[in-house]
């Protein structure tokens, strides 16, 4: 069961660097849109999630944020109307690299263009234009989809009432790129990738994909917390035969698992286009700066989370990013979380993170 | 030219998993044993360089730690004999996996005995006795070498006056685990390394190697340093045409120049025993616990060196390995630089590490 919606962009869809024709663009959505279209919510997502942030009635399995997400949580879906939407250039259903350019009848993979943040932000509000809505009671985001949500409001800001960013950034900083920039390199040297020519329903670069989902997994969490979780343990599953290189620790075993469960579900040249978008995001080209872009916005509030042991998304970003919308928004509120979860937090750490974003709605 | 000097052990040398035949210790050494043999200096390297620590008449190129080491420098050559040694397993004249077995007339390839800090430690001993030194008046190793060179004086308690570890640590703990768990797996998947029967007079695993080598360099220095140093800047050598996602940012080019000089310099095997002999390290292993084994130390004095924006080898380790010495030496320094180069700050932040290895000596 899929609780997935598209909507169809009419005719061409400019991009920052390109052009596209006839775009599709996924969405989930919860709750009931007010008569007076004032309780929307917009949510944007990381890198790799679906729209499927939490379960419906129409797909009973469990979201990505499935404990902040529903009637009574605190995105009240009692009270909002809740889109979350799958970004432009993904694989769940919003047209991608991975999707047949109507134009051709053939695959996008590599044809697609150049992908900006700014053009996943720009796809999403043809949701809002096909129910109506003029202005979202509150745009949110958590990582990649931080910066998406930034974007949105410096593209629209008489649409954005109230930001809620969460372990995001205004702009990537050299270290997060080289990272993201050597997992790109991983997954394109696997030879399986064939410049972006291989078999969309086959295996594709799986080696490349497992190693950049391991060296992710490394940059999500924290050292602090896998030391607790994981000291110097032996795995069980020990693989004592591959000539001592294999797996030995227990966060060998853990980093295995969960780069064998990621594969196959998402497409690696989505991941590169995606992936690439949030290196190329700067806030700041909108108007020279982060204060002269900034005073465009219209909001009437805003709260930006960091957490101390994200060192992907440091919290030293988040706090500028609040200073900076605080000289142009009236009400900002910057939360700075001890989560040891590193930059995942926001997907575990529910003791801190669901009263943080409860008081805000 | 080169000042390379090797000794080779009689017999069988044991291995803490294995044994091999008289295998090959290479050193370079600096200034003159004085008749009493008790001004010798003991250095260990991390995990790359070779033991050509400092240029001499008889290779006057400079050294890995050329403003460290020589006359009227820091680790004084004017008054002490100092030895550094090319680790056991590596690669610079040292018997490794690169080297042949004088048993078979094969190379040793992965028939190579597991490698162990504590075999490093050992093979190193016998280039002393070759000098008839008893004891050293300093064991000094940094990154790798500062558990080298801890566990030198674990396995020698009686060899030992004095201890210098920088950036070191007393145990590998699951972050730095896992990061160099999955350099050795980039380059294992690399179908070039042909499980380990590369040809050693050619490529061998070239790709893998460069990736893995990024990922160093990534985790040798600090984010705080990148923004500083490249900030969001493009590369002057651009490389448009590699589908959007070749060099667009500085940080990217810096990498790929650091992979293209690493490339060939060293053997894959070497690389991927050194790496997993790291992670075995738990100085703790001598005695059930750090305080349990630090209480067979004989060491006068101690000095431990810790950087605040090394992730690899974080200062909390440092702290814990000089609490762990303090129990039983009575004069341990800890110092904890503000450096903000990373890992490699030892190298480089040559205004903080030259007067404090300078007071100790």
């Amino acid at each position: 069961m899929s609780a997935v919606k598209t909507i169809t962009v009419d005719g061409t869809f400019h991009m920052k660097r390109g052009a596209i024709s006839r775009p599709t663009q996924a969405y989930e959505c919860w709750g009931e849109l007010s008569s007076a279209k004032d309780n929307a919510v917009l949510i944007f997502t990381g890198l790799s999630p679906s729209a499927h942030a939490a379960s419906s009635p129409a797909d009973p399995s469990a979201g990505w944020w499935e404990d902040m997400l529903g009637p009574a949580k605190p995105i009240d879906t009692n009270r909002y109307f809740v889109i979350c939407v799958n970004s432009l250039g993904s694989c769940f259903g919003s047209t991608g690299p991975a999707s047949v350019d109507p134009d051709s009848g053939e695959f996008y993979r590599l044809n697609f263009p150049v992908l900006t943040v700014e053009d996943i932000a720009c796809a999403a509000g043809h949701v809002l234009d096909h129910y109506g809505i003029n202005q979202v009671h509150t745009v949110l985001g958590s990582s990649m989809g931080g910066m998406t949500a930034l974007a949105f409001a410096l593209l629209h800001p008489e649409r954005c009432r109230r930001l809620v960013s969460i372990s995001s950034a205004a702009r990537s900083l050299p270290f997060s790129i080289a990272l993201r920039s050597l997992q790109r390199e991983i997954i394109r040297k696997d030879e399986a990738w064939q410049n972006g020519e291989y078999d969309l329903n086959g295996h594709g670069p799986i080696s490349g994909m497992r190693l950049a989902r391991k060296l992710g997994m490394i940059t999500y969490r924290s050292a602090a917390e896998w030391a607790e979780r994981f000291g110097r343990e032996r795995a069980t599953d020990r693989i004592e035969e591959d000539n001592g290189f294999g797996i030995d620790f227990e966060v060998e075993s853990y980093l295995e698992s969960h780069a064998n469960r990621f594969i196959g579900s998402f497409d690696a040249n989505c991941y590169l286009y995606l992936s690439r978008a949030m290196d190329l995001f700067d806030a700041a080209d909108q108007g020279g700066s982060l204060s002269a872009s900034f005073s465009q916005l219209k909001l009437e509030a805003a709260m930006v989370i960091g957490v101390e042991s994200d060192f992907l998304f440091p919290v030293h970003q988040q706090e500028e990013l609040a200073l900076a919308l605080q000289e142009h928004t009236s009400s900002v509120t910057f939360k700075r979380m001890a989560s040891i979860q590193g930059h995942d937090s926001f997907l575990v750490d529910m003791d801190r993170f669901r009263p943080a974003v409860a008081e805000f709605f």
